[in-house]
C-alpha cells in the first residue's frame, strides 16, 4: 500500500528530484539538434509528418506499455491508445479514489512544456552535433522521469489532502469551486522550498565537473522548468484528480483505507 | 570526422564517467529485485525461459536498432540478430580501420559483469521493493552507457595508439603477441588517474542528497566496476580491434586519415 502521510510523499518527490536532475544534465551534454523535433524529418520510412522525437516517444511507449508500465497510476503516457500490456505484473494496492486515472494525464502538456524549454538547457554553439537519435532518446527519459513525478504528486497530494479536509474538499467540489480549491492546495513556502532545494541540488551535483569535457548546465534553467512546469502541472494534476474522485461515501471501499 | 587526438578522445571518456555514475545513482534507488533475473519468470505469454531482464533488453536493442542506434561504431547490442534500421540516418565518417566492428563487441560480457555486480550496487533491505519494471529499464540504461564508454575507448584509443607507433604493433600483430600488445597499450598511471577521479565524483555527485528519502551508493562500488569491468573490458576490446584491424597498406584509405 502507497502512503498518504503527505510528509513521506514529499520525501518521495524530493528523492526524485535528482533523477530529474541527472537526465536533465545528460541531455544537455547534446546539442540542441533542432531538425530532430521537425516535423517529417524522422527519417523513418512511412513515419509521414511525425518527428524524430515523436517516433522516439512513440516507440519508447509501446515498449512500456508491452512491460505494463501504465498500470501504475503516477506512469501516464503521451499517446492514449497504446497496446496492453504482454507482462503479468503485481501491483501494490492503490489508496487512491478514482475510476479511470488517465483523467488526471498531463503528460502532452509536460511534452509541450519541456520541448519549449530544450533550447535553454541546451544553449550551445554548434546548433547541430549529428547526434539527433541520442538527444531524443534523452529527451524521453527526461520526460518520464518529470512526468513520474508530476503524477505521483498529483495523485497521493491530493487524496492526502482531500483526507485532511475532506468537508472542506467535498463543499468546494459540490460548488465547483476551482479557485478556492487551488488555494487550498497550494503551500507557498513548500514551493519555495522546493525551488530553492532543487537549484542548490543542481549546482551541487555538477560541483566537481571538468568543464573542457562536459557541460554544465545554470540552475536557474532547472529553477524555471520546477516553477514554470512541474509544479503548476502538479497542482492542475492536483485539481483534476478532486474533480474526478469517487463521492466521499465509497472512500477505501475498493481499496482499503491505510 | 571523430578525432584520433588520445587527448581528446581521453576527454570524452571523461565526460561520459558522470553519465556512467548517474544511471547507477539512478538504478540504486530500487531493491535488488532478484525474481527480475530469474529464468521464465518475466510474466510475458511465451518468453518461456527468459528473465524480466532478459526482456528488457531485447525490447530495448529492437527498438534502438529501429532508430540506427548500432551504425554508430561504439553502440554494441547484447543480440546479434536484431532487426535492421527502419530510419535513415547521417553517420559522420570514422577513421577506424576495421570492415566488422562487431569483432570488437564485448557487451555480453559487459552484461554479465554488470549483473554480478548488482547485488553491491543495490545492497538494501528489503531484497525486493515491487519495481521490477523500473529496476530492469534502469540495468539496461546503466549497461548503455558504460558499453558505448567500453566501445568508444576500446576503438578509437586503439587506433589512435596503433598510428602512434604502427611498426611496433604491425610486428607484433603479426607475432601475434597478445601480451606485448597488451603491455603497450596499457598506461598505469593514467588507469590511476581514472579511479581516483571516478571515486571523487561519486561522492560529489552525492554532497547534498537527504539519506531519509534518496539511497546514496558507496565510490568503492563504482571503483570497483571501473577496475575490473570497464577498463579490463576497453583493453580487451583494444585487442580485438588491433587483430581485426585492416592491415597498415590500406590505412586511411577508405575514411581519409586526419
Amino acid at each position: 500500500m502507497v502512503t498518504l502521510d503527505l510528509n513521506l510523499i514529499a520525501a518521495h518527490l524530493e528523492g526524485l528530484e535528482e533523477t530529474i536532475i541527472h537526465k536533465l544534465i545528460d541531455r544537455a551534454q547534446f546539442a540542441p539538434n533542432p531538425n530532430a523535433y521537425r516535423p517529417g524529418e524522422s527519417g523513418f520510412r512511412g513515419a509521414g509528418g511525425k518527428s524524430l522525437f515523436d517516433m522516439r516517444i512513440r516507440y519508447q511507449e509501446e515498449m512500456d506499455a508491452a512491460f505494463a508500465r501504465y498500470l501504475v497510476p503516477e506512469e501516464r503516457p503521451m499517446h492514449r491508445d497504446l497496446p496492453p500490456p504482454r507482462r503479468e505484473a503485481q501491483l501494490s494496492p492503490t489508496p487512491l479514489e478514482i475510476d479511470d486515472v488517465d483523467r488526471v494525464n498531463v503528460t502532452p502538456q509536460i511534452v509541450s512544456g519541456y520541448l519549449a524549454f530544450l533550447p535553454r538547457l541546451c544553449d550551445v554553439e554548434p546548433e547541430d552535433d549529428g547526434q539527433h537519435g541520442s538527444s531524443v532518446e534523452h529527451d524521453v527519459l527526461a520526460i518520464q522521469a518529470i512526468a513520474r513525478r508530476v503524477h505521483y504528486g498529483a495523485l497521493y497530494v491530493a487524496e492526502s489532502k482531500y483526507r485532511g479536509a475532506s468537508e472542506l474538499f467535498a463543499r468546494l467540489l459540490a460548488a465547483g469551486d476551482r479557485e478556492a480549491i487551488l488555494r487550498n492546495i497550494t503551500r507557498p513556502e513548500v514551493e519555495e522550498r522546493i525551488l530553492l532545494r532543487v537549484s542548490q541540488k543542481v549546482d551541487y551535483v555538477q560541483a566537481t565537473i571538468n568543464t573542457a569535457v562536459r557541460r554544465r548546465i545554470d540552475h536557474e534553467v532547472v529553477l524555471d522548468l520546477y516553477r514554470d512546469l512541474i509544479i503548476p502541472l502538479t497542482k492542475e494534476g492536483e485539481l483534476r484528480y478532486l474533480f474526478n474522485r469517487r463521492p466521499t461515501g465509497n472512500s477505501g471501499s475498493r481499496s482499503g483505507t491505510p
